[in-house]
């Protein structure tokens, strides 16, 4: 099994779920969210144990749902509180649960063993409070990828020079090296493209008259959490690789959810140093991030394809895999070490 | 394999049946029908010996098929009347074919070995001929599931309440228990729901003033035709289990036909003591049986499709499951002293 | 492996191909083509050996192709000669190259061992250079079926009685035996009516005022090009076999490419001895054309779904199958003695 279990995933936003029954598949297992009456969310199998109906085909009554089958019914702590027509319900009436936590409106689930689920585990960033900041939650990109394969790209800044070359990249920048630190995690693979025109994102969104120094640098947080941070500075200002935050920045945020070993939803948000409180801003920032990760979405999709054909030689390796490859490493290590299922 | 091959299935209503080649997969054999000049009803196998092109890709010339590639031609009997450009008919050159029995505007056909096809064992009920009942046959319901799901929904009154809130029943039926007796074929299930509003299919149809009683009786016939009495009686008639005559009675009548292991039809047909002679309250039935089978087939098929996945643990057992696990083991047991395939 | 790897597939016609990337599968390889500067067409493996992108999806950059993810780029022997941000290229960069050769506007690619790769083996007829002979590139016809139930289709006259009763064939033919020669390469099958009513085709195009002779003779190369020789002459002419010449005489020219085990395309062509320069008969012909192989697609496709069902019984074998199984029994040999695979 290729799934890192025992990790809070990103099920969404907070502001998509309401007293209704959402179902959601993370990691093969299909899961069923709703919000209680006292707002909390919580997670159920989804998947009634008597006849298999997902319970989301059912009805939520109260804090209850009800299979649309029997109208065996459940509570939000997964234990049977009816079985009509019958008094007795007996221990096996039950289904699993998954602990649910939100933080700065995104909902996090826990897909392993539920004693593990530690809430301080959960990602953050000091940016997430600091008022000075504009948060932005985007949307949610599907992508018929194997998760690693998205995870993999959001650590590589050399393909950003080609695969966006009209929004993020350019050509200037096909040629310079990419830097790494990958004893930590998270996993950095980072560049500057000093002193080149801005790019389409900054173009629209600096307002730069000259050349600027762009950089970009990817950290990658085990298992599928990434952050971007990129951003551009007059280059007359010959800024130093620490301050960045007197360029404008902008981090993107992906969080890599697997669905199937075929299928991955990137939950992703973004957060600036300018244009605070500005929306339009936010939605610009949106719509070239759309077509950007369009961009990706058509790339990897490819390469599934590809992969899922019989391979004849061995994919050859060149510099600028060595983030990559270490990522893939690290998790193969946590998933030898970690749950095998659930 | 999970069929039972000596049994009469169903292949649909004699109007369907022309002078014209009609294709129809059962128990996941490819079968032809056509009508004869002489109007008997003929089925063959659908597959030409010599490339296997489907005969009913063919012609139907008189009253013989004509392979659609080379001009094979085979007879009713699946004999090889003609192989053009050739005067030699090789004893291999035949089709199978299968009996077949029109009753009651019904067309049954024998997926078993052909020796063992006796026609008195073609489903019957005496109100077929009784002229005081009004017999439709209604429509073919196509279902993405097991037959094995499909027949079993027909021996399980206690989903009425949950599956059918709107049409076929009502909250006042969720706590009724589910009465059963399993000794014999057809195995059967019922509860009466004495004294409370009438449901909508009643509303509709029965023109009730006050509360009723209502009851359900499903028969289950092996392999898979179920007959479901149901029907209402004022409450202050306070009737009897078997004085159900007396009130307004229907007789939903499920032919299940297995087409493969994931596609099922359900043709049905339903008769009535009341609006003799009423096509109107025919087409009336007709619409409401169209909405509620319409929920089940939602509900089985999402089942049929939890079924393909990975099963963690075993399903749980409740009280109202007696008739539906009879049902199965039944099936077991014919499966296994009978044709293991045709 | 069901495909004969040493030989030349036709990939399309000439014109088709311009300075752009043209993703293509043949033999359930996926190949990449582009017309260089100098106009020479160049074939390379469509998967960049990094990260397996298909190369088609990247872009042309003067005669080389650049990867749409990284910018690995490649010349048109299949050379790496540029890995961005590195200066080292190593000798397991690179892709494969697939022989290609241009003939009359047909494009040819070999399969196989490059070592093998033989000009002179290319499919030719003197006629293509014959300017008394109108040249005519049609269409490309996907069918999902085995290459060999197409090819096998065309060297078997007996079929166009009954697959094309209103085009190509007639029931004056269906009794009328097939002679066969199976000793040479091509194997060759053919027919006359003799003293017939025209067939739709000629009704068009021969302007035929009373009975004709029409001949149909079937030529199938090896591994999968077949000519098909037909025409008409006015009966009282009296032709003889090798007096073709004198009648109205069109050839249809199948170049038949196995893409995968389940999907095939075929290119064909048509050249005739009338109506020389005249391009609207070229249109009619293409027409008629379209309308009698849309009906071998429906035919070989049913087959083809009928083949992957479970068989039962081995298929029966009639006397005009004697040119097909000649030709099944010629490509095994050939599958055997040749390359396994590329």
């Amino acid at each position: 099994m290729e799934f890192v279990f025992d990790a809070w995933y990103v099920a969404g936003w907070s502001r998509n779920f309401q007293h209704e029954l959402v179902p959601q598949t993370i990691l093969e297992q299909n899961l069923v969210f709703f919000r209680q009456n006292d707002d909390k969310l919580v997670a159920l199998e989804d998947r009634c144990p008597h006849r298999l109906l997902p319970l989301s085909k059912g009805n939520l009554v109260g804090d209850n749902v009800e299979c649309g089958y029997h109208g065996m019914t459940f509570d939000g702590n997964g234990k049977c509180v009816r079985i009509p027509a019958q008094d007795n319900l007996p221990p096996s009436a039950y289904v699993d649960t998954y602990p649910v936590e939100e933080r700065h409106g995104i909902v996090w689930v826990w897909m392993g063993i539920k004693e593990k689920a530690d809430p301080n585990l959960i990602f953050n960033m000091d940016e997430f409070k600091d008022s000075s900041w504009h948060k932005h939650l985007g949307d949610a990109l599907h992508i018929k990828a194997h998760y690693l394969n998205v995870a993999e790209n959001l650590v590589d800044p050399a393909h950003v020079s080609f695969v966006h070359p009209t929004t993020l990249g350019s050509a200037a920048s096909q040629d310079v090296p990419v830097e790494v630190s990958t004893t930590d995690d998270p996993i950095a693979a980072w560049r500057w493209i000093r002193n080149a025109p801005p790019v389409g994102f900054f173009q629209k969104f600096g307002s730069f008259s000259g050349n600027v120094d762009r950089w970009h640098y990817y950290y990658l947080h085990l298992p599928s959490t990434a952050v971007i941070d990129f951003g551009s500075a007059a280059s007359d200002l010959q800024l130093k690789e620490d301050e960045r935050h007197k360029g404008v920045r902008i981090f993107a945020i992906h969080f890599v959810t697997p669905v199937t070993r075929d299928y991955t939803i990137d939950h992703w948000m973004h957060m600036r140093n300018a244009a605070v409180g500005n929306d339009d801003a936010s939605k610009q920032i949106d719509d070239l991030f759309r077509i950007a990760f369009e961009e990706d979405k058509e790339i990897l999709e490819a390469i599934h394809k590809e992969e899922q054909r019989q391979q004849t030689r061995a994919p050859i390796r060149i510099a600028i895999d060595r983030a990559p490859l270490v990522y893939r490493k690290r998790i193969k290590e946590l998933v030898n070490l970690g749950s095998q299922q659930r």
